[in-house]
């Protein structure tokens, strides 16, 4: 046992101690800004640095080397720890929110997914504001990591197309992911930077500034208003649509981008197919619209261009409410909640690489309806798909699907309408954000939700975040058996 | 291209002059019950004869040797034949339907679904009524007929799995097929039969009876009242519950009952994995109601067991407004219209043996994850399941979505509400009957919707009893290039 989770538990108090030095950072904000929360924040501080130092105590020293058991456990064993560690000062704010009420919110945010239970944001303390942008910029950082470091070495959803050298999780590899880290945290922080110096150049003030690049770059979608992104000028809308579609894009074709092949950055077969899509429905939405309303084109392609970016990227923004933009919207926009952004991003759903990877198999299988003896080799960006990938990408598909129908019908047991608890369950799982339906639409809020309901969604979140596999592997008997 | 077409055409041929002498039977009951639809349907008949004998004109001639290309185009083009033709004396009728409303509601008949246009059922020519109920159990005829005959010798949807001997279409095969078809015809015969006799000794009029156990047999669902199967007594509920049940059952193990193996059918893994879900879901169901209602439990059984098993047969009739049991009871409906009955019968969906393929897949790729390099057979009814069928199973799954996407998104664009759409989409690829909302729920009918909708609606219906490949593959580039 102690082989199995000692290192395990290693990796986690490390996390625990990263986390209570990031809680320091609304403890000083703040105690700055006297907004009374400074207790809250340092108080949690304290206990998760005791959690890990606890943690850290059997006194477990590397070598490092981790299995494929370890490393799902690890997964979701930090990922767990994550979530009830950013809780614990919402439950000690001056106004303290319930225990499942923080626990939605802080899943909400390290999953990016943006979801909210809280209303008038903008009377809340600016700490607890900056601490859920925080969230999911810490949350999107850890999906890249886990892209690049962990899941290609998985056999989870063939992520394996993503695998680059070696197979084995050891030390090794180590100075190898030390050096990609740098790499993706410098890209990430740069496009951060990047990001808070245009909203503010384009008329945000330094505190909406930061924490909108935050939650943008991450594809989060927690705003500092209830109006979402709706008070802000079209340029800014602009700029929030630019920055969600890099956000969505693989982070390793940044660092390519610094290096000598960085013409291969432009060729990615799933970036091209994800631009595409995203410029395709636009276009179509606009169109439609354009037909059927008096105003002005410039307005609704702005509009139309964010919304879409915003729900396909997996982010949640919404400038408008877009579920009354009439029926073929609300179809589309359901639909699109389903796709998500590029693999090895910081962007939920089901990935564009997969829908790539399903559209070359079944256009196989249509080649072998009509030559039922010849052989079609599936290619992806120059390399030959192996089965197994291929098989594992469509597992993945299946499982997706199978998870939404349970997550829907236990929703629906709470007492929620279809539409609010299919919709619920989808945005959860894809990681997005707003629903459809009066209650948990664009326009809505998780507020009434019950607390059952709002576990199930907090469960739902961050299996889709952790790409379902991972979790669900712990819940078969193999694994403890193994 | 007569090479290609003219074994399609005299097979065409040959069935248009089935269906004109079908129609002599509402003619004869029409003249019989003196309803003043005689004309409509001896008129029709005598169009359809003279069709079908310009179709055999060419004079081709048998041997009858059919490649995998003309196997597809004749599926596609005799049923829509069938469809056009089925649809015409509808629009002779005294009081003529609509070329839209014909096609949907002769459509609706021959795919088994039952979706009807038509209120005030009961006020209706009894020969239409017959027509209509004709139409279904030929439907469900061509239905078994064409699963046993050509999908398992064409790669559609992994039907290949049911594939008995040879695996070419030829004269030599034809003995055998004589064979099988004579035995599947008097098991459908006698099954109708034994259902009429049973409705009738329960108490429904001869007439009910005889509609009732053709749209039952054949999972169709029309009925010939506007309240469906709400007026009956629990006796026929009952009935009803235990013939869709068969009609969902592969009719081969029907053939297989009376010969010398009869105990393997009873081992059938699709049969006992299909009864087992009806089993299970109704007691869910029952113990939802039960505990959230007043009604007597015996009650509640009778009504959650008739119509839970009428949308999972596809066969769609009601006995209640089931959407009104609640926000569970609602999206468990909603699922179960997916799911089907068995492969080889009359029901539509997505069929049990291909839930039951797409879970062994993901079994295997569970236990792949925890044991990269071990290697773990899929086996079904005691036979391997080769990559190659197992794909196929899984390519029409991702396929269904898509179809389903697109479909609710067309129907969108006529100005549906997003469930009606969505829910009506599914209704017709699943070829079961009503969807959910106040339109074309149980209580509802699709009489409101526009002419798009229903041509659209028709269109999901062919492509979802088709097994939408055997359509889509003549959509393909690569069939015509062939």
């Amino acid at each position: 046992m102690y082989k199995l989770f000692g290192p395990v538990l290693y990796a986690c108090g490390i996390l625990a101690c990263v986390i209570a030095g990031l809680l320091l950072i609304p403890a000083f904000f703040a105690w700055c800004a006297d907004d009374q929360e400074f207790d809250a924040f340092f108080l949690s501080s304290a206990c998760v640095a005791i959690c890990g130092i606890v943690q850290l105590a059997p006194g477990y020293r590397p070598p490092f080397s981790l299995n494929a058991r370890q490393l799902y456990l690890l997964t979701s064993v930090s990922w767990l720890q994550l979530s009830f560690y950013s809780a614990l000062p919402l439950m000690l704010l001056d106004h303290p929110m319930s225990f499942s009420d923080a626990v939605f919110e802080a899943v909400s945010g390290i999953t990016t997914t943006g979801s909210t239970v809280l209303s008038n944001l903008n009377q809340l303390p600016p700490s607890l504001l900056l601490w859920r942008s925080m969230l999911q910029w810490i949350g999107g950082f850890g999906v890249i990591g886990m892209a690049v470091s962990i899941l290609p070495f998985l056999r989870v959803g063939g992520m394996r197309l993503f695998q680059t050298e070696s197979s084995d999780w050891s030390d090794k590899s180590l100075p190898r992911f030390h050096h990609m880290a740098r790499g993706l945290l410098a890209a990430y922080l740069g496009m951060t930077l990047l990001c808070s110096l245009s909203y503010a150049l384009a008329g945000m003030d330094a505190f909406d500034a930061i924490n909108h690049a935050m939650t943008t770059v991450s594809t989060g979608g927690y705003a500092t208003d209830d109006q979402s992104m709706g008070r802000f000028n079209d340029t800014i809308l602009w700029i929030s649509t630019l920055f969600m579609l890099l956000g969505a894009m693989p982070f390793r074709l940044f660092i390519q981008l610094m290096s000598k092949h960085r013409m291969a950055a432009f060729r990615d077969q799933q970036v091209n197919a994800f631009l595409l899509i995203v410029c395709a429905l636009t276009l179509m939405l606009t169109l439609q619209q354009w037909l059927s309303s008096e105003k002005p084109l410039f307005e609704i392609l702005t509009h139309t261009a964010f919304n879409i970016t915003s729900v396909i990227t997996t982010t949640g923004y919404a400038s408008q409410d877009y579920t009354q933009w009439g029926m073929f919207a609300v179809a589309l926009f359901f639909f699109v909640t389903f796709i998500g952004g590029c693999s090895g991003s910081t962007s939920g759903g089901m990935k564009i690489f997969r829908f790539q990877l399903s559209w070359l198999f079944l256009r196989d299988q249509m080649n072998k309806l009509v030559h039922p003896r010849g052989t079609f080799a599936v290619r992806y960006n120059d390399k030959a798909v192996s089965d197994d990938i291929m098989g594992s990408a469509v597992a993945f598909s299946f499982l997706f699907f199978l998870v939404l129908t349970v997550t829907t019908l236990l929703l629906a047991l709470t007492g929620l309408d279809f539409l609010t608890a299919f919709t619920g369950a989808a945005t959860a799982l894809a990681n997005v954000g707003p629903g459809i339906g009066d209650t948990i639409g664009p326009a809505g809020n998780f507020a009434t939700l019950s607390d059952s309901a709002k576990w199930i969604l907090s469960f739902a979140m961050i299996l889709g975040r952790l790409e379902l596999l991972t979790v669900m592997v712990l819940l078969s008997p193999v694994f403890w058996r193994g």
